[in-house]
């Protein structure tokens, strides 16, 4: 069978162009991400609820429309934190184990009224915090794939679906994808509805998702969008601004190298390259992140962590405490230095059409107790920016490298577009992977 | 029995108090309640889920523990569109008539957390948009009762329950509270989790109550908070700010000549009184919270309109229509609009402590085909700050009549704390009843 594709290892948008054209079915498509499922998931753990019957129940329904809709017959994994109609949602808790939720989430119900097809429910940390679930890096199973989206982008990283979601608090979305080496997006914060996605700081919470080409980002954005939204005009913003951040020593020197290293590279082909800083020098709105989350995190919980503790790991009763502890003095404070940076924002993006900074330290630590650090996502998602992943290299431990992508608030389509140019750009840049 | 008090006309910081006391029993209120509810609900129509053995099923367990939480034993009425695990949750739309959540919103569990009891799920329109349900103004069975939270204020009106709780994307706290006399409560936008509760326009959708006394007003804050905030410090805030708004002339006869006798009032007590403007006088952030409204509800409410249309009202097939026609280049731009305005509330704030403006137009008008309007509410919910309506008087047609206090984003308590001296200052304001 070498001489045929699997179709699970097409990218979203040539699996939707090739369904709508009759070339293949959605059952052909369907058939080979189960079989990659079935052969992988033992070892990954991906998933947390996969049903094949649940699947083909809804392939049967698929085939009697005609299809039209942007998804039609596509595959997605759903993060478990993201309720799903008849479909075991656990929230990654121990006290959502058994919670079979009786409607889908805004998400769900428009991915689906765009065709596609739920393929299952993804692995995530408790509460989309830290406590880890199953899920192992597929490039070294003794690492970390990152969270809390892991099962997710684990699926999408070794082709079981073409795409799946994510939601991104601290940096749940950006960090897993740069580990696993697919796509990561995270939207503007308030740009899809999160009704029916358990919540835990609204402040930050924003939807994202995963995929294994830049070019499906904007099929399934407007697919989510559920009424059409036109794509932004084609601009030819060739800006770059490179942000080290406050962190940028906690960078390893592979990231740091990578990130210096494809700087070069892009001002040589048609980029402007400059050096920018956003925010104080003293890490002051990754604090302000922390404080936020700490208080309304601990708020949105508070019911489970009356009722059920023994539930619940320690990494989430620490941060519940952390919460408590936090006064709404220093919340009000943490809200209030955040809405200035947003306000400055403007100024620098007049600057430069795009951030590029790191998705992550570097490569995805060893062990499977932790899921990495967010310190490099944690000011972008208070500044409810855009933010795209794109894997460009791999580490000295054979692990995906990449670089985090960042654009002005609300203009996602505009910072998809660059992302797009950006990853054919370095199509051609040295990828370091110990097998080329 | 006249010489014996109906618990259910205690307000609710006085129920509180007595039970903690051990001088009434939550057996002894909750009985009141019920029967005041099975007296008065074929008339007004103010629950759409109202079973006594789910209700007495919490009072049983209650009972097992001790007085020691804020809401101990309190009966409260949940809008319709806030799911409640195993009591129905039908958001006001024949699609979810027979909806039953397997988990509790964010905001449930920490009303029940607090020792709260669901008294029911009160009547909201659909999908917490204008069409109504089937509530009547307890003033006049042929008004409304203003929208969305519409059974929640006709319950706390006529003393079903001492609370309930209710949400705003326009005008839905603000407006029914003036059309039904009961005090208002809209929180600061994301003040409260909203996870569990129906999504329409994530950058509008606020929380609120209502209660009988603005004493009661902070108990139920606290409580929702789901952990310890410490109430604001006592300010001596006295600078009352008068904003007409662009839309001034759209008020009754009625309405403006209650805010003006009664800012001449408030100013011969010790209130400072003078005339502020916020925003462009063209009246620009009103259609900003239009056009925001209808491109996010049309998004969030997409699969409903694939799969359902037929189970849906004209209104809200219009508002989909109008949001679907509604440019990403305007919504962008009426969120621009919005945070230009945000920004400069601190300094308006600067000049006066709060703001006094109307609640609604005027009276309930008579009709039960239509909400009323939010004309008088829209720009607030915008500029996500907190909101209160106090019942003051009532008009010629013998309904109620009010104002709205406004305060500083985040600054809910310092907002809770004037509207309660306010409320005080006002007890003796000649209140046109036509009884008195």
């Amino acid at each position: 069978m070498a001489s045929s594709t699997r179709l699970n290892e097409l990218p979203l948008f040539a699996a939707c162009h090739l369904i709508r054209a009759g070339e293949i079915s959605p059952r052909e498509l369907l058939t080979d991400c189960i079989s990659q499922i079935e052969q992988r998931e033992d070892e990954l753990g991906a998933f947390t609820t996969f049903d094949k019957n649940l699947v083909f129940d809804q392939l049967n329904a698929i085939e009697k429309l005609k299809p039209k809709s942007l998804l039609y017959g596509i595959p997605v994994g759903i993060k478990d934190i993201m309720e799903t109609a008849g479909m075991r949602t656990t929230m990654g808790s121990k006290i959502y184990r058994d919670y079979i939720p009786g409607r889908d989430a805004v998400a769900v119900a428009n991915l689906k009224a765009a065709g596609a097809i739920i393929a299952g429910k993804t692995e995530s940390t408790e509460f989309a915090y830290y406590y880890p679930g199953k899920t192992r890096n597929p490039y070294s199973p003794q690492h970390t794939p990152g969270g809390s989206s892991m099962g997710s982008v684990a699926a999408v990283s070794q082709m079981m679906v073409p795409a799946a979601t994510g939601t991104q608090t601290a940096g749940s979305v950006i960090r897993p994808a740069a580990y696993c080496g697919v796509i990561g997006y995270k939207a503007s914060h308030g740009a899809f509805s999160l009704s029916g996605v358990c919540g835990f700081a609204p402040s930050l919470d924003s939807m994202g998702f995963f995929t294994r080409d830049a070019r499906d980002l904007s099929i399934i954005r407007n697919s989510l969008l559920g009424a059409p939204a036109k794509p932004a005009a084609r601009i030819n913003a060739n800006r770059i601004g490179l942000v080290r951040t406050p962190h940028w020593e906690r960078a390893e020197q592979s990231q740091r190298d990578l990130i210096e290293g494809l700087c070069d590279y892009l001002a040589d082909q048609s980029f402007e390259l400059k050096d920018i800083a956003v925010g104080p020098s003293d890490g002051a709105l990754t604090e302000a992140q922390i404080s936020i989350m700490a208080y309304e995190g601990c708020r949105s919980l508070a019911a489970e962590y009356a009722s059920s503790p023994e539930l619940m790991s320690e990494q989430i009763k620490a941060l519940i405490e952390l919460g408590h502890k936090t006064s709404f003095a220093d919340y009000r404070q943490a809200i209030a230095l955040t809405k200035t940076w947003q306000q400055k924002l403007p100024q620098i993006f007049s600057e430069v059409d795009v951030l590029l900074t790191p998705s992550a330290p570097g490569e995805a630590p060893k062990g499977l107790d932790s899921t990495g650090d967010p310190i490099f996502n944690r000011m972008w998602t208070l500044l409810q920016v855009p933010c795209i992943h794109l894997p460009v290299s791999f580490g000295p431990n054979g692990l995906p490298l990449g670089v985090q992508l960042v654009g002005p608030f609300n203009q996602d389509d505009a910072l998809i577009e660059i992302s797009n140019r950006i990853a054919a750009a370095v199509r051609e840049f040295p990828n370091g992977h110990p097998s080329e």
